[in-house]
């Protein structure tokens, strides 16, 4: 393989990254979406919002289902992120309710 | 709301979400197979696997198109996430093939 060739490989690999990475920035604003929504019910009828039982079930479901490449280790990290991120947001959103 | 129905209707966004997370879970697999093809090639022909401009066109890709709810700064932290954890799966790679 020339280098130019290598380039041009590149180029076409970092088109389809960006594709998948739209498709994974919706998907979490659709997580966000349903985070949002959970968070009303719960304060509709006083439940916490901090479960740890529940994210303990998002983690085994996301590593229990993983064929990889992506070691389960790293999905861990990538998915506490997610949820603490989204953390953050419903609590934003009870501080302007209260 | 009765407490009965708030169960009920988190039960199923429950559902919902376990179902959002395993669609990103799928995504993020398809991402690192894309990342290591772009890893074999960078090898091939001797080019640096970091590139730090080519992770601020990523940043501004999500960023830029990020219609919410989740803040841009929140998109921002996950992808560097996703982006870390890539990097380690490419370094194993590499130095399993030296």
């Amino acid at each position: 393989m020339t280098e130019a060739e290598a380039r041009e490989a590149l180029a076409r690999l970092r088109v389809e990254i960006d594709a998948v990475d739209l498709r994974l920035l919706e998907l979490l604003n659709d997580r966000t979406r349903i985070v949002e929504r959970i968070g009303s019910i719960k304060q509709a009828v006083s439940l916490p919002i901090y479960e740890p039982n529940r994210e303990n079930d998002v983690f085994r479901n996301v590593m229990d289902n993983n064929p990889g490449p992506l070691p389960s280790e790293a999905v861990k990290r990538v998915f506490e992120r997610i949820i603490d991120e989204m953390r953050v947001v419903q609590r934003l959103r009870m501080e302007k309710k209260d």
